[in-house]
Order: structure tokens, then C-alpha cells, then sequence
């Protein structure tokens, strides 16, 4: 990647962040009003110049260099901790928390589009902030005071790293299996027994100690996800006035070599093995997973726009190789003695640049917008605004995750094809983007979870008024671009029917789900994820087209062939995306139950 | 993978070989009347051995131990040497050549059967042989007596092993663009002087020499693929009496480095760079690419079934672990201190698992009745059933290529899915299936040179008749099956509307491209071959499910529950896929101009 990657980069976040989103507006709100577009913009700044200068250059080293355990300790290359520490001392962990707890006090949106900048330069470097920064986030919310004083503080300052301990291996996507037990100890603290799995910067010496967040359940605890309490156990014990003693019974068991996202130490730990594993409870007894679910939907969001960043990290390779690679000619052009055509000439390398553009595009948009949420929810001040945007956000999230986890690996495989032979290869990045990206189906609730949280749950509670506010959200913007221009007709056309289509649908489906048939109302639940995803994403075109078209018309700064190219892709998911849906919406309507019927042992 | 995998293989193989395909029929043909299906069936088993002793065994490792350059030679991890001894001294090299030259004169159908084995279980070592095979049977077409003596005979016993260099640093996809010039000299030789690229098996010490088939220009050639002569250039001198001497001038210039398929060394070839590069031409001159086009339908063909058994392999790995792993519990059953339902239970991952299979057993069936049709012309009698034996083949390869390794790969991605944070890490097979498969869409023409092939060339060619002789085949073995059984009608009526929407489709494409608009026909070339892919693959699953249903209703020794599966999977591939080809045969129908008005800035 190179300089004119970060360059486009930054029109791109600019473009969605401002003319699109309004973020700017966010400052009206009493609790950012302290900010403005220009320190929104110097953050930005200062993450894409880190991201260049010390994020990107050793991606391809981390992967290589993976972590390893020399007995003693995890080794990782030099450059990771480098860029850690460059991280810690701009401020950047703490930029999405309050100035009181000496953060910025920036809007999520804003910490978001930051934190983009390093997914697609290097989401393994990042993953290790980003983790510290969703654990301090959780023990904001529920911890005590001495929490806060002692692990979260030094977490905002990049002197402690945070993991979340959820997984063990037997119960990776079912929680309700967690078996870790915490056992209550005379002084009040708990003594917790357990394996956890797929831990994510377990173990390592890139921070003074690293803090564990560990569901695990009281011995009384009743069975299921009601049953689980969350428990701070560090890595060290930390005293009092936060000094850190000896090591906590907190052992690792294994290092977890994975496809991609190499550069992140993922691990097994045994929790109270050979030590005991000290702990302390955050929260309530049993409280365990709200408390984790409070900070589900940042976390879904960040996981999208991971998954967004890497395809718009491959899509902007992969172009840039097209417009330089000459080698073939037009099919009416077949004169060998002419030289060959850039590769950006063939008609199907420009459909397959395009899809890349608009999965990761429309992805960056859905995940700012679904930040804006997050940072409306935060400031809401009426019931009636906290209401309306609690049910986007609930409803948005499984999409916001499962969507771009799906299409981002799918541009990653695209930016592959562009490069040929060449992208097969560990010399150029795209082979790495697309192992990276392999992940993001899976963690933070597989893409089928969500697929049954999105039907099963969100489409469904309180009578269908977050799918209606949904609706309703997209209906507004279609009258309000309509009336603004004519120029859009074919885009709220397209989204108009598509609307009508995801109503069908979802009232035909409601009628099983009443009718008690629930397994035959969720049995395709990732085609209803696909169907309503592609929707969404083409609202977020019809947003950028609608933008660029007012823009284009009126004074702007922004590049005209820029903003062109935004209506040009806006059409391209219309044309060539957003039909798939009847396919999705057939399968749905008649409730097909092919996979329900089987006999398994047929296979 | 287990003996149960192979046990499952043989059980498939039987089933699409026999039943299915009736490649026993084949025996009444003079060229094979030496065979029986017991003679078929001690190849098949014998490949099925060698696979599970010698092949499957050290898959990882010679993933995990890329070949590496050390200053002299080409390390590769000493099984992959004793695999290939084992292979070699089975006869297997030769098995598809005539008993004349040594061979065991097996059709084509059955040798690929037997290959099936060795790419599901480790197609980076099956690599060697095939190209060997594959460089002979060259040379048999078109070599010189003398050649075949000193370059064909000891490539068939294994003693030599064969190359194909084609690509060039700038050119991969273009052939056209070769630039490696073949200087004649005055004893008839030439010398050969250019770069070559992605030569698989290019260094090695695994066999005595490497005999390189190289495609270059003469001094005075037209420029374009007319141009191309086709030479051998071995890696070591070799004298009349077929003794090997000193070094030719082939330098190895570098390993690259992929993301999979990493057990295949993969090199960049200099050609006279330090010492001359003496070779001898092979065949004509300027008739090098025809010659290479003689072999392209069996090597198309080939890659597709490597990129289905890839997929088959990662079915039955995911299925087992989708029998064995306990996760979850029905949406109407949240009981949590009920067991954790085996995650086979779950509608998705039946999806999954039904995906994984139609992909892989439909390419299967497509790839075994492309190799008959390969027999078929081999051994046809009247210029008839050449024609239309030919005009079959000749539209199918593209096909039979691109829609397996397109789906094989999208099955790898669901197993890894199944597998959930297990499938993402090297301790299981399927995260390297589906790197390795990555491979299969890029090399051999990619997909998008498939796709203009098929509509640019094969749909077009002698008025339609091959488009037209697919269309009859496909109806007749709808009336035959309609006539048995009125049990397929729900497969029947689906594939009528296909070939009515795909007959409508061509013809209104074909209006374009007798309008002399070239590009706007061949715009969409990939949503063609998507489209068209589909059908054929649902017709060959009305072949399995028609099969199938016979012989549940008549004495058979297979399985019930095997044969009820393969029925099963027919309709999932009827409700879950064939409904997919609307979107492309509409994207078709409106002669969609995207691409083609694109301006290349706006990206």
C-alpha cells in the first residue's frame, strides 16, 4: 500500500463521514460539543499517518513472523510493539472515551473511521488496542470504582492490554456451555477453574500485564446463559494502589495457529491449573453476558467494518494493478502487432473492480451509520429519539456484522482473480487480505447467529417495530432524494420494489413464526439475512448517489469524476447486485424446509 | 482424512462411474475390449491405496515445508519423493497411454477416476505426474519418433518428468504476447532465449531430468499465437542413445511463493541467460499453440475435477465434524440443562453441508462425463458421432473448468465455516483445501477467459450446432427419465424453464453479436457461464436422482440410504441453486452496458 491509498482513503471516510452521515452535526450534541469537523478531522489525520508509517509496513512481517512460544515467553516481531507504543502515546485508545477518564470525548463515529484506517493497513496490530479499548469500555459500565481506578485506567493509558475470555472448547458459539467455574473465596474474590479458547492477545509482553474479562459460573449458578457472571482476572496481580505482583494462575496451554490475522497471538489458557486464578466480579452475580451484550453491537459494528476495510484495502490493490497491467486486447481488437490494453480495458475486470467497490463502500457506509447510532443512542434526550434509535441499531447490527463478513472476503477473492497468478502469491497483499478476512464469518457470533438473531429476535420483537422503524427510515430517505431530484428514479424504483418484496416476505414468514412453526420460520434465516442486507446496502448507495448528485450540482470541493464514480457504483449494485434478492425472497416465501426434512444419514 | 473418506470416495466414484455414466460400456469399443469393470475397478482401488498410504499422510507437511532453494538445489520433504516412487512403480504414470507405449490403455474416463483420489488427497504431489502425463501425451501427438523414444518413454516410466512452459513475466492470460525467441542452429537445433513463469515442477531433483515443453517464436515469426512454435528443452542434455549429459541452459531464477497448492514447486525459468538453452521443435513451426490447444480439453477438464475432489474433500470433513460436534439446541428447544444438539441438527449448517455436496458430486458427474466424451472421440467410428462427440466436448470444457472451481472453493469456504474457529487453524485439513483451491480459478485460463471461450467461441461455432447438440442432449435425457418415472417431475419442470430461459438468453445475445456489437455480447460473458454452468450441473443431477430412483426400485447392492441421498440432493440443488440463473439470464436479456460505458477515472 502507498501513499495514494491513504489518500483515497481519507475522501472516501470524508465523503461518508460529512455530505453523507452529518457527522459534523453530532457536535450540536451537548456531549460533543467541545469538537468540530476539524478535530474530528485531525484525529483522522493522525490515525491515517500512523497507520502509513508504522501500521502497514510490517503487516506482511507479522503474518510471516507469526507468534511463537519460546518456553518462556511469546515472541512477536519488534515492529508490532513499535507501533503499539506509537499508538499509546497519540492517545489513540482512549479517543472514544469521556475527557473525564482521559479520553477525547470523540463520537464513536469518529473513533471509527480512525480505527478503519488501521484495519485495512493492519488488523492484527490493531486487534490488540481495540480488544483494551472494548474491555475498558465494558468496565466504564460496570465496573466499580477501584475497577476503573486500578485495571480500566491503566488500559486507557496502552499500560495494560484487556482480552475478552468468552469462548472454551467445547463452547465457541454456545455460550449457555460455558463450564468455568468461579469459586468464592472468604476475602471476596473468586477463584476461577477453566479452559477458555481462541483468546485473542492471551498472552504476550507488548503491556505491563494484560487483563482478562472471563464469563465463568458461580457454583450455584443455574444452568444456560442466565447462569453466567464476568470476572476480572489479570495476568498479574494488581495490588491495591494498582501495583502489579506475581503471576495469577493464569496459564497458557497452547498458541492457536490460524489461516490469516496471523499477527494477532490468539490463544488456549487454563485458568487456575497450578496457581489459583484470582479474580473479581464485574457486575452482578449471574450478570455475566448482559454486561457482555452491552457491548455487542460496538463490537458487531467494529467486526463489519473490519471485514469492510480489508475489501476496500484489496479493492484499492487490485485497481491500481489493473490500471498498470497491460496484457490482452478488446474482443473486436484482436491485431496481434497492436500493443495489449491495460488489464482495466476487459469488461469483466471492471465488474469485478465494481463489486469490490460496492461491498466495501456500501459496507463503510452501513458501519458509520450504524456508529451514528451508537453515538445518538449515547446523547439521546428524549424517550422517543432513544426508542426509535435502540431499534435501528438492535436491527442493524446482525447486518452490520454478517454483511460485510460475507462480501468483504468475496472482493478480497476478486482482488485475487485481478491479479492472476501474481495475486496467488505472498508478494503482493491480496492473498493475505483474503486469509485475514476468512476470520470475520466467524468471530463475534458466526454469520448464522446473526442470521437468527436478525429473524429470530430483532425482526420480531415488540411486534415488528424495529423492522417497521427500519422501513420507515428507508422510505424517508427515498421521498427526500426523490424530491430533491429526478435524477435517482432508477435507484428508488429498484428500492421501492425491493421494500415491497422484504414486507411480502417477512409478513409470510411472521405467519409461521405465529403459527408456533419456528424452526420452519428460521430455517432460512441466512437467506433472510442476505435478502434484507442487500436492501440495506442499497439504501447506503442510494445515500452516497443522492450525496453526490446534490454535491455535483452544487459548489463543492470534492472531485466531480469522484463523485460521478459514486452514482456510477450506486447503479452498478442496483444493476448487478440488488436483483439476487428475488432469488433470497422465492426460497423464503415458500418456506422451503429441503434442510429441515433430512434425513442425515442420507449424507 | 480417514479410511471412512476413502471408503465414501470409492462408494461415489462407483456410483457416478457405473450407474450413472455406464463407463462400462466403453469395453465394447475395440480400444478397450482388453477391460473390463474389474479391470477399471483394481485401477480405481489400487489409486484409492496409494492415495490413503502415501499421499494423504504428508499433505500438511509439504504444505507447512514449502520447496526452498538451497544455493544448489530444490528441498522438498522426502515423502513427496517416495509418493511418487510408489506412484511410478505402480504403473499409474502411463495408465491412460496404450498397452503399446507401455501404458495400460484404461480410458480416460477411469484414469481420471483414479486421479480423483489423488486430488482430494493431496493435489500439490499428484502435480508431478500429471504434468508428466500430460508433456507426454504431447509428445505422443506430435512428437517425432525419435522424441517420443528419448523424452515420451521415460516420462511414461517415470524416470523423466515433464513441464509446460507457457506464461511469461508479462504474459499469463495473453499468449499472444510471448516473447521467448528460439534461435535455429546450424545442426537443426535452436536456442532458446526468455523468461518464463508460474512453471510448476520447474526444479527438482524428485526425477532424473525435467524435460521442459516450451512455447516460443521463432526469429521471423508473425507476431499473435500464430507465431508460437512449441519446443522441448530438457534440463539436461540428452544424447541419441537417450543418456543424459551436462546441464542445459535452463536457470532457475526464483520460487514463488503461493498461498497454496505450496507441496508444487513453482518457479521462474531463464532460458539461455548464462549457457545456451538447446532445444528441438515439436511438431510445425508457428503450430505451437495448436499443439498445446490439443491437450487443453483434458487439462481444463482436469483442473475442474481437482477443484471438485477439493471440495468433496472438504464435504466429508466437515460432515464428520458436523456429526461428532455438540453445539447448541433447536430454536424451540432452548432448554439449557437439555445436551448440546449435535451442530448437524442445525437448518444452516445442513445448508452448508448440502451446498458443500451438490457442488462437489455435481462437478464430479460433469467432470467423469466430459473424460467418457474425451473416450467417445478417441474411439468413435463414423464422422457422426466424432462431430457430435467433439461439438460436446468443445462447448462443456469451459464449463467443466470454471463452474468446479468457482463452487469448489465456495465449498472449501463453507467447511471452513462448519468448523467455525477449528476450521480457521492448520490443525485441520480444511483451511488448506481451501487455499489450495484458490489456485484452480486463475490457472489453465481463468475463469474469465472460460467465459469468453464458452460464449465467444463455443456457443457461436458452426452456427450453434455444439449449443444446439448440448440443448438435445439434455432434453433427451429428460423425455428418457419423464418415460421411467414420474418421479422427477419436480427436477423435469425445472430444468424445462432453464432451457427455455437459457434458449431465450442465447438468442437474444446472438441478436448482439450478429449486430457485429462484440463487446456488448460478450459484456456479461461470466453471468453466461454462471447461468449455463448451473443448468448443466442440475441436469447432472437429474442424471444422479434418476439413477438413483431406478435403482431403489430394482435389485441393486447400494446402499438405500445412499441412493435416497443422492435424490435428496438433486432437490436441494433444484430449489437452493437453479433458481439463481433468473438474475443471470436477466442481467443477459438486457444486454447490460455497465461495464462497457464505465469511465475507468471514476474508480
Amino acid at each position: 500500500m502507498s501513499t495514494p491509498y491513504f489518500e483515497h482513503l481519507r475522501r472516501d471516510l470524508d465523503f461518508i463521514l460529512y455530505p453523507v452521515m452529518g457527522i459534523e452535526r453530532l457536535c450540536e450534541r451537548d456531549a460533543f460539543s467541545s469538537h468540530s469537523r476539524e478535530t474530528f478531522d485531525a484525529m483522522i489525520d493522525a490515525g491515517l499517518r500512523l497507520a502509513a508509517e508504522h501500521f502497514e509496513p510490517h503487516a506482511a512481517l507479522a503474518d510471516r513472523e507469526e507468534p511463537r512460544w519460546d518456553g518462556e515467553r511469546v515472541i512477536l516481531p519488534e515492529a508490532v510493539g513499535i507501533a503499539l507504543e506509537a499508538f499509546r502515546d497519540g492517545g489513540f485508545v482512549a479517543a472514544a472515551f469521556p475527557e473525564a477518564v482521559g479520553g477525547l470525548g470523540l463520537p464513536y463515529a469518529v473513533t471509527q473511521a480512525m480505527m478503519a484506517t488501521f484495519y485495512g493497513a493492519n488488523p492484527s496490530t490493531a486487534a490488540y488496542p481495540l480488544l483494551t479499548a472494548a474491555a475498558a469500555n465494558l468496565l466504564r459500565a460496570f465496573g466499580t470504582e477501584d475497577q476503573q481506578r486500578r485495571f480500566m485506567q491503566p488500559m486507557l493509558e496502552g499500560r495494560f492490554f484487556g482480552t475478552m475470555c468468552l469462548s472454551e472448547p467445547q463452547a465457541g458459539s454456545g455460550l449457555a456451555d460455558v463450564r468455568t467455574v468461579a469459586h468464592p473465596q472468604p476475602d471476596g474474590s473468586y477463584h476461577l477453574v477453566g479452559d477458555k479458547m481462541w483468546i485473542s492477545g492471551g498472552e504476550h509482553d507488548l503491556s505491563e500485564t494484560i487483563v482478562h474479562l472471563v464469563l465463568a459460573r458461580l457454583p450455584d449458578a443455574p444452568p444456560g446463559v442466565k447462569g453466567i457472571s464476568l470476572f476480572i482476572v489479570p495476568k498479574h496481580h494488581v495490588d491495591q494502589a494498582g501495583a502489579l505482583g506475581e503471576r495469577n494462575g493464569v496459564l497458557l496451554t497452547g498458541l492457536n495457529h490460524k489461516m490469516g490475522y496471523r499477527g494477532t497471538v490468539n490463544t488456549a489458557l487454563a485458568f487456575g491449573s497450578e496457581a489459583p486464578a484470582v479474580g473479581e466480579m464485574v457486575g452482578a452475580p449471574h450478570q455475566g453476558l448482559h454486561c457482555m451484550f452491552h457491548m455487542m453491537n460496538e463490537a458487531r459494528v467494529g467486526v463489519g467494518l473490519g471485514a469492510t476495510m480489508l475489501g476496500y484495502a484489496g479493492y484499492r490493490h487490485s485497481l491500481q494493478y489493473a490500471r498498470e497491467r497491460h496484457q490482452g486486447r478488446h474482443p473486436d481488437q484482436r491485431d496481434p502487432s497492436q500493443p495489449p490494453v491495460p488489464i482495466i480495458e476487459h469488461a469483466d475486470v471492471r465488474r469485478m473492480l465494481l463489486s469490490q467497490r460496492v461491498y466495501a463502500e456500501g459496507g463503510l457506509a452501513l458501519a458509520i451509520y450504524c456508529a451514528r447510532l451508537i453515538d445518538e443512542m449515547a446523547t439521546a434526550t428524549g424517550d422517543e429519539e432513544r426508542q426509535r434509535t435502540d431499534d435501528l441499531l438492535q436491527i442493524l447490527t446482525p447486518i452490520a456484522k454478517a454483511w460485510p463478513s460475507k462480501y468483504g472476503p468475496r472482493a478480497n477473492d476478486l482482488a485475487i482473480q485481478i491479479l492472476g497468478g501474481y495475486g496467488y502469491t505472498r508478494d503482493f497483499p491480496v492473498e493475505r487480505l483474503y486469509r485475514d478476512n476468512r476470520l470475520n464469518p466467524i468471530h463475534e457470533g458466526t454469520n448464522g447467529i446473526q442470521a437468527l438473531d436478525l429473524l429470530g429476535r430483532k425482526v420480531t420483537m415488540h411486534q415488528g417495530r424495529a423492522f417497521q422503524a427500519l422501513l420507515h427510515e428507508i422510505r424517508r430517505s427515498m421521498d427526500r432524494h426523490a424530491e430533491a431530484s429526478s435524477d435517482h428514479e432508477e435507484l428508488t424504483k429498484g428500492l421501492s420494489e425491493a421494500l415491497g418484496l422484504v414486507t411480502e416476505t417477512t409478513m409470510l414468514l411472521g405467519g409461521a413464526a405465529m403459527q408456533g412453526k419456528v424452526r420452519l420460520f428460521l430455517a432460512n434465516a441466512g437467506a433472510y439475512l442476505d435478502m434484507l442486507g442487500h436492501v440495506v446496502i442499497a439504501w447506503m448507495w442510494l445515500e452516497q448517489a443522492a450525496t453526490a448528485t446534490r454535491l455535483l450540482s452544487t459548489m463543492s470541493d470534492l472531485d466531480e469524476t469522484f463523485l460521478r464514480g459514486k452514482v456510477t457504483a450506486a447503479r452498478f449494485f442496483f444493476r448487478y447486485e440488488l436483483p439476487k434478492i428475488r432469488v433470497w425472497a422465492e426460497l423464503l416465501k415458500r418456506l422451503d424446509d429441503t434442510t429441515l426434512e433430512l434425513d442425515t444419514h442420507e449424507l
